[in-house]
């Protein structure tokens, strides 16, 4: 909440080239609101000239916060020497992420910069696959031998103890690299000094599978309450650690995918204000077309009963409404299915237990809703306002009839399709709101005409 | 990852009454497993009779890993003396959350255990506004003086550091209370003993307001990456602090709320499976009832049209398709728009660029559909599955225009909503997507049958 004060003033430096007066001005400020500040600058290179003059290890972090595309454009403006400095600088998750992310060409000559050592690290954190525990952990981390006392250890991390990504939680680790257990530097420093480290913190070992999940790993850290917990290979040797600060900003990234796809698109992998107008229409645009070939089948399933409409065009006038009543419920109960999909609230067998619950829900609110609309339309038929061709009471009992089997059938493909898509190793938050309307609209019409003429075959739709 | 291996042996301890043993087996396991358990057990009142053996710490702990209602049950099965221990136990802000959600007899049995000094520090954190960083922050942290060393922090530390939320990271205050900086733990242990704790990290100070509302919160940990942040007042006092373990139960919260809402209901407030049949449907039906008053507005719409459907019902087969297709991608720009807002990615001061670039991403979405549809039609007619009254062109090209303009529509109301909200003081996630397919089914109808009077009056349409 600082640095947006004083942009005036830093542009003014950098046109002036007061490089000097400049190198103080951000003396001052935290790296991310450096960051912030550079992605505020109007002008051209001035990112440059502020990468030339920040201390190596500031640089690194102002560059770690900064969005993928400006990281790819300093490093093609920044000379080599410029870009092994800042790379040095940055955690090997760090350098992971960027490595990922950058276009070939880039990776190339970033790759030739890194040291050997540096580069086995960050080769390392690629090897596992994406989204999982392993792309985001870090190998900088203090490991105390099980007969350290808590007097070696604070001499231990005292020594050691520079340039690692946390100091709050160290590591007991045997000498095959088996983890035994953690203990807080904070208890640490408040233990009888002649403890051995696994005697400090009673607590049990908890840590993470390098294969797991992000959006598990973050349910973890929320079970837990931990600052870091520790990755583990399948033998249990100690891999890296995890900082609940990185599990932030995936749960945030992992709740806006969510968002996006429930919005029914594809996510957009970026903030809003830094995605190209193209980029936007390409990954809106895709999920739009499929939606309106599938909502194309309304027009055949419309088309089949046309006679029924020439004849009684009333009929017609509640498509719009009881369509969307199914597609409504289907939309709550797919948003609240797949949130707790992603919580970890419900587990894949838990189906036939909310496919019962969904089933009950869908015919008590369809019932509900059907109650509302028969009043509505009697209502209107007292009031002069509608005529219904005569036939209210048989109008309004189609209605009513159609949003119970409408509602409940909106409930249950909101309710399941995410289960489905989980289950066949899809994204559950693929069944977006817009893709369950979609599914929902065209049996609610096939639903809505059979009770119509069931219900009117002998009146409005006589003969048809 | 513990737990549920040992349910059966657990559970064979309790029927059998082995308080031994069973003490001992629960050792082993960590508080939030320890809960988890608790919550699977089948048996009545077995909750209890762990809660009887639990150590103090630990019984706390558990406690706070519980779910609001099953707290509520326990508190009921206590005694006075074993809800003492377990309230003692807890951070004030953990208190603080849950005198708050309790019913007001167990409130006030609840606080008539709690000695003096723990309920002023629980009323403190209860006098802030609801959502904002004064309800989640905890009085318990360790606060140096700006003249102490290195080494003398750390004695220090070392003598006043026990029950501390953390010692991660400790505070610089002065003698009027005001906030001068912070310093990890880490850093302390590792600097020159002889240097003076202002010295050891040369990092600004970042601090949090109290009134600052949490979605902020969770931003500002975002960009600082930080493993706690003090909490001042507006004259600079340190308050307390936030950890971002707490942090990260808050974003999660903010985003299953911001889903549920953006699904079209209430949010929910707790798990899926633990909130009652008829609770969810309270929370369900009344969203639903509204959006199906509001849509009843599509008959009265299309009402407006009878004479026209039931001379050409071939208008009336593409109705579905049309508004579903604004629906859509009003459905798309209001999770963008919401999310962009929740992340702070957009201010209220951007709603004039983003209603340009919607107006533009609208009218290019709209176009796209509108000849995907054209040529769905007139490929249609040339296969001859369909005859359109025999004026295919026409049909397919009153699709085009008004797909163009209800997208287009669509993509604004979408966009536009979550700003409006947002400026007169409402959650900008109550700009549900059934909410704004609501919107615009309505409109799209107008303007569609608008569109087909205009193209089709001197043919289908002819004399209406």
């Amino acid at each position: 909440m600082i640095g947006s004060l004083l942009q005036p003033e830093i542009e003014e430096l950098i046109r002036n080239q007061q490089w000097n007066e400049l190198r103080e001005a951000l003396a001052g400020l935290d790296p991310s609101d450096i960051a912030e500040l550079i992605l505020d600058l109007p002008e051209e290179r001035a990112d440059v000239a502020i990468f030339r003059i920040l201390p190596r290890d500031s640089a690194a972090t102002v560059f770690s916060h900064l969005p993928p595309d400006h990281q790819e454009h300093l490093l093609r403006a920044l000379s080599n020497e410029q870009m092994r400095s800042v790379l040095a600088g940055m955690s090997p998750d760090d350098q992971a992420r960027l490595i990922e992310h950058l276009p070939a060409e880039v990776t190339r000559r970033l790759l030739e910069v890194l040291s050997p050592e540096e580069l086995s690290q960050a080769r390392d954190l690629l090897g596992y696959p994406p989204n999982t525990a392993g792309r985001f952990m870090t190998p900088k981390y203090v490991a105390l031998f099980p007969e350290m006392t808590a007097e070696q250890a604070l001499a231990y991390t005292r020594q050691f103890g520079r340039g690692k990504e946390t100091l709050n939680v160290l590591y007991i680790v045997d000498r095959n690299g088996i983890l035994l257990g953690d203990v807080r530097l904070g208890a640490v420093v408040t233990a009888d000094p002649n403890s051995t480290v696994p005697e400090i913190e009673g607590r049990p070992v908890v840590s993470i599978p390098a294969t797991m999940d992000r959006q598990d790993v973050v349910q973890e850290f929320r079970k837990y309450d931990r600052s870091a917990l520790p990755v583990v290979d399948d033998q249990g040797h100690m891999l890296g650690i995890i900082t609940v600060d990185d599990v932030l900003d995936v749960a945030e990234e992992e709740a806006t995918e969510d968002i996006q796809k429930i919005g029914g698109m594809e996510a957009l992998d970026a903030p809003y204000t830094q995605v190209g107008f193209f980029d936007m229409l390409k990954k809106r645009g895709g999920w739009l077309a499929a939606l309106f070939l599938g909502e194309t089948l309304t027009a055949t399933a419309m088309g089949h009963f046309e006679k029924e409409i020439a004849r009684a065009a009333v009929v017609a006038l509640f498509v719009p409404l009881i369509i969307s009543s199914g597609g409504n419920s289907g939309s709550q109960a797919t948003s609240i299915i797949i949130r707790a999909l992603a919580l970890r609230e419900l587990k894949l067998r838990d189906w036939w237990w909310v496919f019962g619950r969904e089933i009950a829900s869908g015919f008590a609110l369809g019932a509900f809703l059907g109650a509302v609309g028969f009043c509505r339309i009697v209502l209107w038929h007292y009031l002069g306002w509608a005529h219904y061709d005569g036939h209210p009471y048989l109008i309004a009992t189609t209605v009513w009839v159609s949003l119970i089997g409408v509602v409940t059938f909106g409930s249950l493909v909101g309710a399941m399709l995410p289960f489905i898509l989980r289950r066949v190793g899809l994204d559950p938050a693929t069944a977006s709101a817009p893709f369950v309307a979609t599914l929902v609209d065209v049996t609610g019409l096939v639903i809505y005409f059979t009770v119509a003429l069931l219900i009117l075959h002998n009146t409005l739709l006589k003969g048809v």
